[in-house]
């Protein structure tokens, strides 16, 4: 077993840097928290001889050398970027759980055939820059650099200015590494496990993903002199699309979800009628199908509420992934591994998006789960427990060390 | 008559302060750029040997002397500040034809009777600080200065603090000056002077408003991961209200309008269920009953549709005033003086608030309105012709002639 308490002191100690304001965490990606975050991540590894890869995406690969240097190397990666509102395990777990399997196979002078490398993926959250899991997306070939590079944040921004400013940006080349397997251990965020009192979640599916990025236009004018007839009202239309994002995924039920998390009107001042509405909606599925369904009855229905209204419509998709089947052996043997610890566990569908989503293109993937209070994610109440946290990470050992041939 | 081509010049040089994005001006109340104005304004009134009276609101009182000092002065006033993205004209037309009208008297050789006044009120727009017509409100009586000093921007600062930090805080008592009547010449901000070809509006009422802020709470939680029977989404109540807010507008035809203006999420993140909403409703009417009628309208409905979802709802008031109607007999000199002068003229409702609806409270007040492009203001594209604005110009000289006895 890992040593808990030492895994949730890290937890702790990381959880200070880019507090949030209501006890979680704002340590947004390219941040100079996340610079703060990376450099602590990067001391503790070194602490027990691990060594640094750093490629262009600024993705921290830290290495526990293997007996066996030159087989490919098991892989244990997530984030430690949060949302601005964000909690303080979503992500942070993942990475930090790796960093003490490495711990306790040095604590337990144990020695593996294969290298273990601990993966921090750079902007995972997606909130600053879309799309999210973008650098792991980028490493597996899904996007180009110049694409990433190139995303914009809500000041105009861009990902590869701020992460040359933070100085985090390496020489690596982005993918291609030889790689095992990745494992990626993460909070449920949602509320299954623990209503249902397990342990462990041995995750074989993922969900899929839309992300549309709306933009309507108006006409701003004085809402008080302006007759009812005379508007063209952007908010009023962003209200609209909102409603039938909300009635269409009721539509897909069950196994689906839609909302619109992101909306801003301009100029945004009481007595304007907005000219201008930019918002995002996010559908998701497990069934592709159904994904594709949300998709194309809101593009219809949108478009027939600005032709409505008389506004001009942009929809743009900033984010996307299919529904993703993970390894099924890697899934087996979490199951064995809890097996024999003795911990509850069940299969599971992951309604997030996650690095592993994309590394699972190249190598075979798995993720694991643990129990989140009240299902409660992107939220600075996040909370797990400590036995919650080092049950999972009890498990991660396990299946790592099988696979790294101990 | 006056010098259309003198204040058109001057209305083209005060554009240049605080300029827009597009053509317009974002000069708003008690930031640098408004100092900026203010001195200019001041320093064209020394000019002509006006003095100038300040008051702790930072109202601007430039005082051209009577043959008889002591008469009660004639007042024309109307505001400097603007929109975020706002016209050239809105407000500082009626402010800048004051002084040109001023102007005009002393080229002309002629000497009132009455002192003439010429004010630029604080924070007419009420953009940065709800309510609008601040100034003049507290002015009026409306509001107490404790009140109008706390007042905050959407960053946390107060009214009473960036007043003093621009320097325009006076030391005068606010409102109790002498009044013999005052005038406020405005562009329409709506279409229908344009649309029936006349030159002058006259002012006989102002519609009533309510500004009603909406706060909402609901839960952040993660977009993928909560199913949608758990979710608690604050972005979802502001949508049905705001749909809401639109309907019952409607339902009041004619002679009603109501829109959300300002809106915002929280955390506005694009993969988080908004935790909170926060937004401003404004309905307005010449009808006070249905003024009334509106208001609870949607009270009503807005806590059905919160308790529907198991939001937490808070409808706070920041804005209100009645329907008002401005002097007969001053209305009536208006007219004369288009008559005498060969404009074509029609009576008008405002659309909008104006600091004359306050002070028509405390001293014979009326307004006079110029047409203005397709009826569009609170847009940086807001336009009048020279024509235009010298037509309503010598209105008000006649008008203010006589009032001021020549
Ligand atoms: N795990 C997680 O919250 N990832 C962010 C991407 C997403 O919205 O699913
Ligand atoms: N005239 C004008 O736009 N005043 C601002 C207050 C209002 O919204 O009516």
């Amino acid at each position: 077993k890992i040593d808990g308490d030492r895994l949730w002191d890290s937890l702790m100690e990381m959880a200070k840097i880019g507090p949030g304001v209501a006890g979680g965490n704002n340590r947004q990606t390219l941040t100079d928290a996340d610079a703060e975050g990376r450099s602590l991540f990067k001391s503790w590894c070194e602490e027990v001889g691990m060594t640094m890869g750093l490629d262009r995406m600024g993705n921290m690969f830290m290495r526990h050398e293997g007996s066996e240097p030159d087989l490919d190397p098991v892989y244990i990666g997530s984030h430690l970027d949060t949302q601005p509102t964000g909690g303080k395990y979503d992500g942070v777990l993942g990475v930090l759980a790796g960093l003490e399997v490495v711990r306790s196979i040095r604590d337990m002078g144990l020695q593996t055939r294969r290298p273990i490398v601990v993966v921090n993926w750079t902007n995972e959250e997606g909130t600053r820059f879309a799309p999210a899991m973008l650098a792991s997306g980028v490493y597996a070939g899904m996007h180009d650099e110049d694409y990433a590079n190139s995303r914009e944040d809500a000041e105009g921004k861009r990902f590869g200015d701020e992460l040359d400013r933070i100085g985090w940006r390496g020489t690596e080349d982005v993918g291609g590494r030889p790689m095992h397997c990745m494992f990626e251990y993460h909070i449920e965020q949602g509320p299954i496990l623990e209503a249902e009192d397990r342990q462990i979640g041995v995750v074989t599916h993922g969900q899929g993903l839309w992300w549309l990025q709306v933009t309507l236009t108006g006409k701003d004018a004085h809402t008080g002199s302006t007759p009812m007839d005379m508007r063209v009202n952007a908010g009023l239309g962003m209200a609209r699309i909102t409603e039938a994002v909300h009635r269409i995924a009721m539509d897909h039920q069950p196994n689906a979800v839609g909302a619109v998390g992101q909306a801003n009107v301009y100029p945004n001042s009481r007595n304007v009628i907005p000219g201008k509405a930019v918002f995002t909606i996010d559908f998701r599925s497990p069934d592709l199908e159904k994904l594709t369904s949300m998709r194309s009855a809101l593009e219809a229905e949108a478009t027939e509420i600005a032709a409505d209204l008389g506004l001009g419509i942009e929809i743009e998709p900033v984010g996307h992934f299919d529904p993703v089947t993970f390894d099924a052996d890697l899934a087996q043997s979490l199951r064995d591994a809890a097996d024999r610890l003795g911990y509850s566990h069940r299969d599971i569908v992951s309604g997030a998006g996650h690095d592993a989503c994309w590394i699972n293109r190249v190598a075979p993937t798995v993720m694991i789960m643990c129990p989140c209070v009240d299902g409660l994610s992107h939220n600075e109440a996040e909370e797990i427990s400590p036995e919650w946290a080092s049950s999972g990470a009890d498990v991660l050992l396990h299946a790592v060390l099988e696979a790294a041939e101990v």
